[in-house]
């Protein structure tokens, strides 16, 4: 889709300056523009790049003064970075605009499918399965038998819910994330071999979560596990059975949640922690990546690194000595000989 | 589905007390129990629960005394912890009990499927496959060109079963895990480029093994890359080619096996453990999250922790000790003065 | 498929040593031969087994000097391992001959299939999307709207690509694995709230690139995440939005790169090693497992280890010390005493 500098403008109740005909196809950074791209400049850092880029239009701030001649159209508004964030956003409503039901898929008879939904081909809803209005399941996904899922969902290519699952809206699953699978329970038996537990509880997923691509999440042995509102999961991070995440909290890439351990809201829990089973973690808690949790942490909104873990910046100032512990061990044994050939002395 | 306090108790071969005529429709926790849920009471520490629940139905034991009054029927058993195994156990068994060929799927003219078989839509059985009798395969499951699954086998939704690999009976797969990609085998060439080694081996799955979401096991070079007889491995666990685990070994989420590596039987691998390649690790072996291992453990049954790893008591007692670190610099350097004017005082 | 002992000479340039008109259907380890398998022998050290070897057929060096009765039917070449190199591949050819075009999938009246492509069943080809001559898309494969494959690229089952997303020639993707999912950014609300920024970008991987299963490769905010030509990727491997992987570097299973992160070439990142988000790591720098990186490395070609990271000699040195650091502090503690003795013996 091509857009003239005006209608940009329009959109995003700008001033033209310069040519708005000139026409763009697509975003790009302002060091990156080509013709027919589309750039914003908000950090002052890179004001050098507006007098040399070759985008066609640039916006930029109301207040941004010109020390040079600018080749682009600019198009001046209150706050360039958020009126790009606009465009963004519009750029990717349009990108992802699907609608409709491809064939070759799959709707149980005793499914529901809300109005103006997406269902990609080969992608499966099961019996009971309900699907909330404005919502998009890609191909290939399966939605098991009576899983919900609310309004304005995406669920990306490959996604699989296990059945009795709840999703609820505004709910983005990326592609090959599992949902539901059954929570790793299993009873010794006195000659070393394992029987099973039946895991017959489920996952609830509140509004506005994105959970990334591949991650995992086990439904609970009985009741639910509960991954709270607007909580946000990256890529390939596994989230036990019975486990809980705090509303708003932020997980990183290839981090690991053990069984029926809480999280508190707001943490940021950084890539490949890992936390042990059932554990509290207090609200605001901040890991540090690749941190390793094996007790709760009761103190709220403080930042801790390590395996095992300790605050943050002993962390740091521990991990610093740690290359030096050859020359501090060397130390200690002239110390040794030292004082040994001073009691000597003494006697 | 529902069922009577009565049916329950006639499934326990247990005494009801109170209405026997009660229906239940799920299960649920002693403390989370509401109208129609049957709990069980087993842990002396949870009674308090079963004067104050709104289950409709508690399994307690023959032997549990009453202390108030309880709302609930009750259903007495000599083992209430296992009684409500059987019935966690029957209601997954009527969840999962899936049978039949679901359209549109692809059953390729020369494989072998068997007898009460479940296939779900868009699953794809090869040339040459064979199912055994019992097996489910969920939607959109992937098995390839003459792969062997036993009897009673379940692959959920989204298995890939790469091309000669073999399962054996009761294997369970849950959804998104691949078994049988190339093993990562590369021949550096002398301008820094790589060729790569064909991997043309397979993998084998024995009975009654368990592998979780998105777990990855890569086919052997030349040979089999073996899992034994009663292996349980959680949800994205690493398991490269050649690599072999003993029977009833247990490996915890994001644990990662390289390539060659031998495990022995009945050890516990805890959550993201790292092993290197082409080592040997005793039988029983115990290993905390997060260990890494980079040389053979030829002792059975010992546990170890830490990165390079050490016994387990050393690795406490040394990780203790860490955070003081600077403190113990410190002294040292005090240390070291202190001497140098005991030495100046000598002279 | 049957061969016998001459047309393997043929094929390998080779010279037949006892009954050439003996069949081989399978390859093997020289220790691992049984009927009908073919073997070589390369490394001295496995000499024993040419004498004892069930193999059929075993290929050897034109210079191998025989010190016993062999069995087997020998093939004498100028380089054992290297011919054997070649029939690997040729079997695995033959093993992975896919061609045509499986009914049912889904290709978009608008995306352009190449010649001699294998579509497998349930893949599926969205609006604009290009797959090169020779290419294999296998069964459950999503390649989304606008998405470029090159010639000769293989993507196994179920791998998802996402919308705009730019694959080379000889792209090998395993099962699984997702390329182009949103990158994990989030701009943070006053209230602790996130509001998710739009990613627009995509991800291209150059020639000869190959990615292992269950591996996720985030698209980039803006621009392009990016893995250059020959780059080796392992399985479950996360690589986070706008990174770029030089080309020729080999990256192990489980390991992790954060955003924006530059990796330079010919380096090779070890199993679960984590590196954080804006740093620029140098070219042949070698990191070993569970290596946490979180500052940039400018000096090329050096290896490296710990978390946090030092020289990969001082981690092994200072690590060997950590064991010891219970006694260590033990020491300085009887120091601290003997000193104070004879401190006071001085007054």
């Amino acid at each position: 889709m091509q857009f003239t500098a005006q209608e940009i403008s329009l959109l995003l109740n700008g001033t033209v300056e310069g040519d708005d005909a000139v026409t763009v196809d697509k975003l790009a950074k302002i060091e990156d523009g080509t013709t027919g791209s589309l750039s914003f400049l908000a950090n002052p850092k890179y004001e050098q790049f507006l007098y040399t880029t070759d985008a066609s239009v640039v916006i930029i701030n109301n207040d941004q003064q010109l020390t040079a001649p600018v080749k682009a159209t600019l198009i001046r508004v209150a706050n360039a970075y958020s009126a790009f964030s606009i465009l963004l956003e519009r750029y990717n409503t349009i990108k992802l605009n699907k609608k409709g039901i491809e064939q070759p898929c799959f709707i149980h008879p005793s499914a529901q499918v809300g109005n103006d939904v997406y269902i990609g081909a080969f992608a499966y809803i099961g019996p009971g399965a309900k699907v909330g209005d404005n919502s998009k399941i890609y191909p290939n996904t399966y939605v098991a038998d009576n899983v919900t899922i609310g309004k304005n969902a995406t669920l990306f290519a490959g996604v699989k819910i296990y059945f009795d699952c709840v999703l609820g809206d505004n709910v983005i699953i990326h592609a090959g994330a599992v949902i539901g699978s059954d929570g790793f329970g299993f009873a010794p038996n006195p000659d070393g071999t394992y029987n099973k537990i039946s895991q017959i509880g489920n996952v609830i997923i509140e509004d506005d979560v994105e959970i990334g691509a591949n991650t995992t999440i086990d439904r609970a042995t009985m009741g639910s596990t509960i991954i709270h509102k607007g909580v946000k999961i990256d890529n390939l991070v596994q989230i036990a059975h019975n486990a809980e995440v705090g509303s708003h909290t932020v997980i990183a890439g290839q981090a690991g949640i053990s069984g029926s351990t809480k999280i508190g809201k707001n943490a940021v829990i950084g890539g490949q922690v890992g936390i042990s089973g059932h554990l509290d973690i207090a609200n605001g808690t901040q890991l540090s990546a690749q941190t390793g949790i094996n007790s709760s942490i009761t103190e709220e909104g403080k930042a801790w690194g390590g395996t095992p873990y300790m605050p943050f910046k002993d962390y740091l100032r521990a991990h610093a000595k740690l290359r030096k512990l050859p020359e501090l061990d060397r130390k200690v044994y002239e110390l040794e000989k030292l004082i040994e050939e001073l009691r000597k002395g003494d006697h």
